[in-house]
């Protein structure tokens, strides 16, 4: 069913559904320890729980396909992964709360050295302070100039990395291919437009970069900028719009935070810890109808490849599932975003376990929750984009399709 | 994901896929045998790969739909079986290597019998040898007359089949319902287009059916064409195109020979006995990134209704798999194209066994590989469309979707 459909049969009542993200949660067999990092972890909160839910396979996007942190996400939000995919510029914005409006085309930007022939010698700057990064961003605001009708903002994020905003009504459509070559050794590329609507912007585009050439020119370390993930932003609709759900992020990571706000959620700040996280749930339970808890390290320990980093992580948030499950909330969803095997050392295509946890849930005879357990599961194989349709139904927020 | 969306992540390495195609693999329990052909087969090779393999079910098109040939193996090399759908005419073309292009409109040709009241008598033509086959066809070709600016080609394929070849600038679509009847006792059905498209073309078709008619009256058998499988060639992007496979089909028949051509693949000639594909498949590892190793004559057991010679084909290409395995490819996907129960004799919609052996794959609990241990598999029950994407993503030929 498309988006729309969906969204019409949308009821509300006063039910809490949680979503419990394990970051790259799925894994492989590593040589030598017998199983995936899930198989091995001791869980005994996470088992005991699946075995009193229904559990299944989630393909983030479709079979084979790697996804990068955005589209997994905005698939287990019930958003279309493929048509709402945006680029790494607009993510970054929202990470960092900065408001953007429909005027508004966006790059992620990296500051870079190159040497006196223009080479990339190093592609994050010597990873220069957060305050020095400030400076930079400030000093290119002030002195770039585009035209009177041309809005242009630079917003540090943090290290080497930052966001160009330029904003005017005179800007089409920002498909643009990035100017980061991803490598030292070579020029920064040319930027140029994907499609004819956006070969206007490019001409801004070109401007500020040549301009930023000659306004970093006596900058020791950050002397030029690269520029990727460039699009236009567009507006979503929000979890309150489309489902009727005032929906609380409980996040530690900008890039989540920037998200989860693009879809309207309240992005709660200054959480640290998972401790942090959990308890922050407890205390906004009773404002809320709908709470994304993300656990970032997972993925990260994934993607360090250390194997046995990430089946502690895992361990540490098997310990605080009693702390969600003693909520009683009438839909509590364990699951991730993507893959993140620690022997591939990065996202993979892989498939994720799952578990719907609810009084109306047809439980099947899963007793662990890992990822060869839950392909017996009574939800099969499916893809993430239904976690949202199946979670509303489970908490009786979708009425009957048709008559 | 969409064709164009999986082409874009493609990289390429230097990795192997062999994919091994047992033609109508998927079978049913037969009255006192005890299980499908597949599982009473003795293929303890296949058995041992699928325990250290991810295993599951695939639809070629989709529950319920039972294929032919031709979109079966569409969807194996990742091709949109419903869109890429093709006339027969076009297959068997491809089959003996016919240079096609884009001004062609194709069809079938059955020679057949008819009597002096224009009702078929024989469908086959009694026949005809293919030298008879080869006669008549330069006798049709040399005397049709459609105008100057109508190429007209008649090219025997085997006995009583050949292909026409309309080809002009002046056609525009060729959808157009098959003069034969299917059935002996009635008359040939006079051509009709299928869409205002086409209406322009079957006027040329009629013209030729007027001219064969006179052309073949001193026939003794072959005085009649009968026309099915009209379609228009459209020129497919190959494998290297979109997926950067360089890729080698090692097939005995000319229609599995045909596809691999239509889409770019190097297709050996040639080739006879099983042992000879393997053979081809070791002499060529070197030079080839992506194999297609098809074996036929389990569909033709299954199709003559013969179980137990349906099992003896499988044990064949059990005793081969070792060689396979020997050549230690980055990825090997097991399947087949349909399910050709011998129960049914003839093509079914039962889902097939799969599975993928990789060292990147997420091994599974299943132990045999068969219709019913395979429905255990980590893969679950997907979409054949789907397995090329997997085994791109299991040789690690696929980048990340979106940032």
């Amino acid at each position: 069913m498309s988006d729309f459909q969906i969204d019409d049969l949308v009821i509300e009542n006063d039910s809490k559904i949680v979503y419990l993200i394990i970051d790259g949660l799925g894994g492989l067999p590593m040589e030598g320890r017998g199983g995936t990092e899930l198989q091995i972890a001791k869980t005994p909160h996470l088992d005991a729980l699946a075995e009193c839910s229904i559990c299944g396979l989630l393909d983030p996007i479709s079979p084979g396909i790697t996804p990068g942190s955005g589209p997994s996400h905005f698939a287990l939000f019930g958003y279309d992964p493929l048509e709402s995919n945006i680029g790494r510029g607009i993510l970054e914005a929202a990470g960092i709360d900065f408001p953007l409006t429909s005027k508004d085309i966006v790059a992620r930007i990296n500051y870079a050295t190159v040497n006196n022939e223009g080479i990339i010698t190093d592609r994050r700057a010597g990873r220069i302070s957060s305050e020095e990064n400030h400076r930079i961003c400030a000093k290119l605001e002030k002195n770039i100039d585009l035209g009177s009708d041309m809005e242009v903002l630079v917003k540090p994020v943090k290290e080497h990395r930052a966001i160009l905003v330029m904003r005017s009504e005179k800007l089409e459509e920002g498909d643009i291919a990035d100017t980061d070559p991803q490598r030292e050794g070579s020029a920064p590329l040319p930027p140029h437009a994907l499609n004819p609507q956006s070969e206007n912007t490019v001409k801004y585009v070109e401007s500020f970069l040549d301009q930023s050439w000659k306004i970093l020119s006596d900058e020791p370390k950050a002397n030029a900028v690269l520029l990727r993930g460039f699009a236009r932003h567009r507006v979503y609709r929000s979890l309150q719009e489309r489902f009727k759900l005032k929906a609380l992020a409980i996040a530690t990571y900008p890039m989540y935070k920037g998200i989860a706000r693009l879809l309207g959620m309240k992005v709660l700040d200054d959480l640290i810890t998972l401790d942090d996280e959990v308890e922050a749930l407890k205390e906004n339970y009773d404002q809320y109808d709908f709470f994304y808890l993300h656990v970032k390290h997972t993925d990260s320990r994934g993607e360090d490849g250390d194997f046995d980093a990430k089946v502690k992580v895992i361990e540490e948030v098997d310990r605080v599932v009693p702390r969600i499950t003693q909520l009683n909330p009438d839909v509590l969803v364990v699951t991730g975003d993507h893959s993140t095997p620690a022997k591939l050392k990065s996202h993979s295509w892989h498939t994720l376990p799952v578990l719907i946890n609810s009084r109306f849930a047809r439980v099947d005879e899963v007793k662990k929750f890992d990822e060869i357990s839950c392909a017996q599961g009574g939800l099969g194989r499916s893809a993430t984009i239904h976690l949202m349709s199946l979670s509303l139904a489970h908490a009786l927020r979708l009425t009957k399709f048709g008559a």
